[in-house]
This record gives C-alpha cells, structure tokens and sequence, in this order.
C-alpha cells in the first residue's frame, strides 16, 4: 500500500492558489474564521471537493466534509484540518491538512484503489479562537463538548454572533452537528514548536496533547498622579503583574518538569506615563501532559497572585476560565502512523504535542491520533510561518498510508 | 491686608455650578482641553469675569486673562491656574486656583480696595496634557518653552490638531502668546500627594517642583505558541517588562533618596492569552527634587533595560522623551506666602511638589511660587478627588492676602 504516488506539483499549485486567497503583504495569510476570505477559502475547498468526486455536506456548524464511498458501508474514516487562520497568520497552519487529505484522495483517485471503508474529510469550523472564543469550536459541537446554542452565540469584538456570520457567508448547513460512529480520525499538522527542526527530523507521530488551565487575573489599585505619591503609599496594580509574571517564569523553571507558563496579555487603566496603574486584567496560560503538574502550578500561581495582592496592598480576582486534561491519543493509530512512517522509510520522533487540535475532541469520540511536519524556528502564528516542501510531502504520503491502512482494516 | 473677607457661600455657589459643566455620574468632570465641556467652562468663567469688571483677553494659544488696574502703571501681579481637566477628572484639580482667584478680586471689589499695581487672573490652555501631549502647553508656550507653531500641530488620538480645534471653540485669540514683563505668579492648587493630610495642615508654601525624566522603552522578542514553544527557547517580550517595572521599584526603594518612578503604561502584541508576547512598549516616570538623582536612576534603568533585553534575548530601544530639571521657586514669592499664611494664623508646613505645574514655567519668566490645599487620600486625577471646603477657603484668603501684599510693594 506504501506505493500510493502523492502527486507533489499538483498539491503545491492548489497550496499556491488557496494561499492567495486573503494573503497579506508579509507571506502570510488573514482569514479568521467566517470572514469573507474564510468564505472564500471555503468555497475554494468545496469546489476542489467536488472535482475529485467527493460527496460535500456542510453541518450546522459550517464543518465541511467531503465523502468518497467504499466498498463496505460502515463508519468513516475521518482525516482532515482547518482552514481558518489567525489575524495575519501563517500559510500552513491547517492548510496543510485539509489540502494533504485531498491530494490523498486525489492520489486514490490516480491508484484507481477503492478502500474497504468510506472516507470522508473534515475541515473544522473556527479552530484558532481568535475571532470566536472559544478555539476548536466546530469540532467541539461535533463531538458534544459544546453545545449548538452555545456556539451560535460566541460573539466577535464587533458584537456579531457566530451564529449570524455563518448564515452571512452561507455555510449554516442542515447536516446535524452530532457525534457519530467514526472508525477513526488522523490529523497532519504543522508542528508549532522547534523539536523536529532542532532533531533534523521529517516527521512526528503525536501521541496526546498538553492539558493546559488559562487563567483570567485582575488587580485593583489606586491611580494617583506619579510624581507626589511616596512609594509607600502606592497600590500599583503593574507591580502585582510584574510579580505574577516572574513567578510563572520561575515557576516553570523550578518544577522540573515539562511545565509550560506565559502571560500573554496584558491590559492597564488608565494607562498613562504619569499615573499610578489603577488596574490590571492579564492572563495566565500553564501546560503540562501531566495533569497533576497542571494542578499544582495552578495552585502555586494563585499563592503567588495573593502574596503579590497583600505586598501591594491590593484587590485581586482570578478565574480559571478553562481547564483541559491532557490528551493520550489512542495507542492502536499512534502505531497505524509509526507504521506508516517506516514503510515509507522516513526518520521520525514520538512528540507530544504543547498546542491543541481538533483532534483532541475527535478522539472523546474515535480512536485518534496526528502526524505532525516540522515548524522553522518552531514558528507559528505569525505570517513568517514556513514549513519545507519536502516536510510536507511526507507527512501526505504518511497520511495516505495510515488512511489506506485502517480502511482496510 | 488680612482683612479682606472671602466670601464662602458665593465661591462655593461657583464652584458647584461650575462642575456641573461636563459631569460625570460618579462625582468627577470630563472637560478635556479644547473639548465642547472645556469651551463651555471657559465660557462661564469669561462671564464671571466680566461681571467682576475684569478687562478679558485671550491670547492665540487660548489662554484667558481677566484684568484689573491699579493704581499705577506696571508690570501686574499675575495668579491663576487651569480650567482643563483628566478624561474623567475630579473637580478640583485647577479649578480651585481660578475659582479661588476670581473670589479674590470679588474679594477686592468688596472691600473697595484698589492696588497698586494691576492683577491679571490667568487660565491657562491644556494644563494637563492628556488629550494634546505635552502638557502646560498654554504656559509653556507664553513662556516661549515652545513654538507657537509647534503647539498648534499637537495631535489627539482622533487626528484634530490643538490649532484647529482651539478655532473650532472659538478661544483662537489675537494678543500675542509671548513672555511679557511681570511682577509675580502665584498659584493655588490641590496638593495631589497625601502629606497635608498625613500631617493635618490645612496649607503648603510650595517651595520647588520635582525635576523628571520620561522614556519610552520597546522590547521585541519573539511571538510563538504558548504550548509547544520550550521555555528555554523564549524571547517573550513581557517578561523584560516585568524585569524593568520590578527595577524601578527596586531602585527607587535602594537609593535612599526622593526618587519616585512608575511604569505607568504598558502595550503588548499580540496581547493573545496563548502566543508568547513578541513585542512590549512601556514608560518610565522617573522623579527628584535633585538632578543628579534623576541622572543616576536613569542611568541604572537603561543599564536594567539592557540586562533585562540580554537576558531573555530581546532587541530594544529606549528614548528618553522629556527631562525636566527640578525647578525651586523664587524665595522672595515663597516668603510672602509664608507670610500670608502666618497672618491668617493657618498651621503649615514647607513642601515640595512631585507633580508639575504652570507656575514651573511662570518661574522661568518671573518670581513665583504656590499655595497647597489638601488632598483627601493623596488622591487626584480621578473622579473621587476631594478637598475639604475649609482648606479651600484657607487657601484662597492666603492668595488673597499674598497677591494684596505683592501688589502694593
């Protein structure tokens, strides 16, 4: 089965083409879920769906899936990605996926091979969050995380529901949004870290996902004027900040173990050079794929955040806002994928992964697990995002042999 | 001289209705320079004082003056203060030293004393700086510390100059903005630090203001993933910001001087609770009644910056935007008021301002000094600013008694 021919030159113009669609100056793109060039990206996938003969149904989420039968009925097997992007995100994030599951079916199509079981691919509605919080939310309804109501009233800084842009652009499907019996589900993703350039490695078979807590701090001070305030009569809600933010750094640094912790925003009032910070809303974001190293770092942060409130004398309010387990994904398609890998011959790692995926909600309700090519510089979300040519062909070429071989189980 | 009655329930009734102009829910004003607000104060003020037969003129930077001839020609003593407010200021901030000043000359007109010399009140234009930056604007510019030309290019956030809109309000006037010859400058003003009240004294002689410097400081890192990116391999903008904001405290605690210093501002990009920040702008406020303190902190920060930006590999930059000297009053202005207070038989103590003022300007072009009143709490810049009544009036009879000694040398 490993002599499923990927046809590289067709896959880098329908890479090429698509990634004009809301390009930006910088090399990278800006189609955040349910923009007019999310639409249009949409719209480019369905066509390219239906000319490799593949059956397209939109659900009420506005998953696109698009269906090759086999000679066998019984459950699908599920690849896919998304196409939505960060604001000025990267080419590759997502796309890879999506148009790596179509050049598989193109690639079957080329073979002439009909599989035993159906497959079907899924391109996932709104997985970066950006626009919509929160992230993975097509694939989350799918596999009854969220439910539908709660995701058509996500609301965009604009105050436009979810619910609405989806009937704008025209991909509100009547396909139920459901979970439903899936043989199995494979991703091909962009790495977003630096391991497998830093090994010099092609590939990765993912086996689970940090679990992650986010967090939602504030401090409440006192604005005064800078100059006639002593230092000791000051409640600096930017020292409390100052604070929490080097102890999530030391804290990561201390546990000794695969602990990850940032503050990502920040955001002061009244924010001005000669004015004592009266307030500060930031957030926290730890990872772990241990849950229990997720538990305590939680634990030991919020000790911190009280100590900083009582040094400064200040209010404090902390939220944890989300918090998900780590994610093993299923044993039996992390070795379909190690399998893969070696009858194409490819060097590879077993990595977990520090982002999250649609994957993981894919795998509450299918056996799962990801394929994952190499980031340069580990870079990711940002319109300098590159992965090589060469990287991409051969996760594609690892995803058909996986596909292949668990729809003829 | 000590005579001379104020009239409290008249001042107040003024004082009242004058905060009604741009009113706030919570008990403050909004009446930013050259606002609708700001044009309606200046008008209830012009009227006021042409109803205390005061001669008014306004110069082309929108300052207003109300004047009243003595007995002899020559230079007159000029006292006042400022009308322009924070976005969401309090109420007294300024308009006590204006309000206060027109109640001396009512003051004056009731006990039928006339001066020597003349007495101009002075308003002066964009005091605080908050929409047009820099602030003292009006009296830097009569002061010749800037170009006219410079101080009507002034740009808010929306795009309006500070010359278009002083000719929008109509405060556009023909006299000259110049420096011209004048006795003296007395000004009465909220204390905005908490000392008076600590102490409790009703009244300050003001015997210099803090020198300051202002920067400017960008890190930029490395946005990435917050998940899969190591913390080793970080560049994250925010935690050199937290390294610096955790220097001023340090330094400012170890110098064992007046030193104040405050990160007043802070902006991050992409400001996403999961992407490592990859760029910070911030500010330093950094202040001393003596020079070479200033010169030195400045010099450990940007040494800090540099340490901060080499240790989490980050590029910066640094400007020092604004380096004001500390600036003593003149000794002969601050007897008088000593004296003025002594003849009042009002408690006092000797202070010096950490926050700037127009008499700072005043004092480059003529003797000068000021009058504290107390601010509850310390608190000032915001909508719960408050001063006891009675410090008011305290204050207004020491002007009253300070101006009617200076006008009659």
């Amino acid at each position: 089965m490993s002599t499923v021919q990927i046809d590289g030159a067709r896959f880098r113009d329908r890479f090429d083409a698509f990634n004009e669609i809301g390009a930006t100056e910088n090399g990278g793109v800006n189609r955040p879920a349910l923009s007019d060039a999310n639409r249009a990206a949409r719209d480019q996938v369905v066509e390219w769906f239906e000319a490799a003969d593949l059956t397209v149904s939109i659900d009420e989420m506005g998953n696109i899936f698009g269906r090759r039968e086999g000679t066998q009925d019984g459950p699908p097997v599920l690849f896919g990605s998304h196409i939505d992007s960060q604001y000025n995100g990267g080419r590759f994030d997502g796309v890879v996926g999506v148009l790596g599951a179509l050049e598989v079916v193109e690639a079957f199509n080329d073979a002439g091979i009909t599989t035993d079981r159906p497959l079907e691919i899924a391109v996932w509605s709104n997985e970066e969050g950006v626009r919509f919080q929160p992230d993975m939310l097509g694939s989350g309804v799918f596999c009854d995380v969220f439910d539908l109501e709660y995701a058509y009233s996500r609301t965009d800084k604009d105050g436009h529901t979810f619910g609405d842009e989806l009937e704008r652009i025209g991909y509100k499907g009547d396909r139920p949004c459901e979970p439903r019996e899936l043989h199995c589900y494979f991703e091909m993703h962009v790495e977003q870290g630096p391991f497998l350039e830093q090994e010099g490695l092609p590939l990765a078979a993912v086996e689970g996902v940090f679990g992650f807590s986010w967090m939602n701090v504030s401090f409440e001070g006192q604005a005064n004027h800078a100059g006639p305030t002593p230092m000791n009569m000051r409640k600096d809600a930017m020292i409390g900040v100052s604070d929490v933010t080097r102890a999530v750094r030391r804290i990561t640094a201390t546990e000794g173990t695969d602990l990850v912790g940032t503050v990502g925003s920040v955001d002061l009032w009244p924010n001005a050079i000669n004015v004592i910070p009266e307030r500060a809303e930031f957030t926290i974001d730890l990872r772990s794929y241990d849950n229990s190293v997720v538990e305590t770092a939680v634990q030991r942060i919020q000790d911190e955040i009280e100590a900083a409130a009582a040094r400064e004398g200040l209010a404090y309010e902390c939220e944890e806002i989300m918090r998900v387990d780590a994610d093993p994904f299923d044993q039996g398609c992390i070795e379909t994928v190690v399998e893969a890998i070696e009858s194409r011959g490819y060097e590879y790692t077993r990595l977990v992964s520090g982002a999250g995926h649609d994957a993981n909600y894919l795998n509450t309700i299918c056996p799962s697990s990801m394929i994952f090519v190499p980031s340069v510089d580990g870079i990711s979300h940002r319109e300098s995002e590159f992965t090589e040519w060469d990287d991409i062909l051969a996760g594609t070429e690892v995803l058909a042999s996986a596909v292949l071989s668990k729809a003829t189980e």
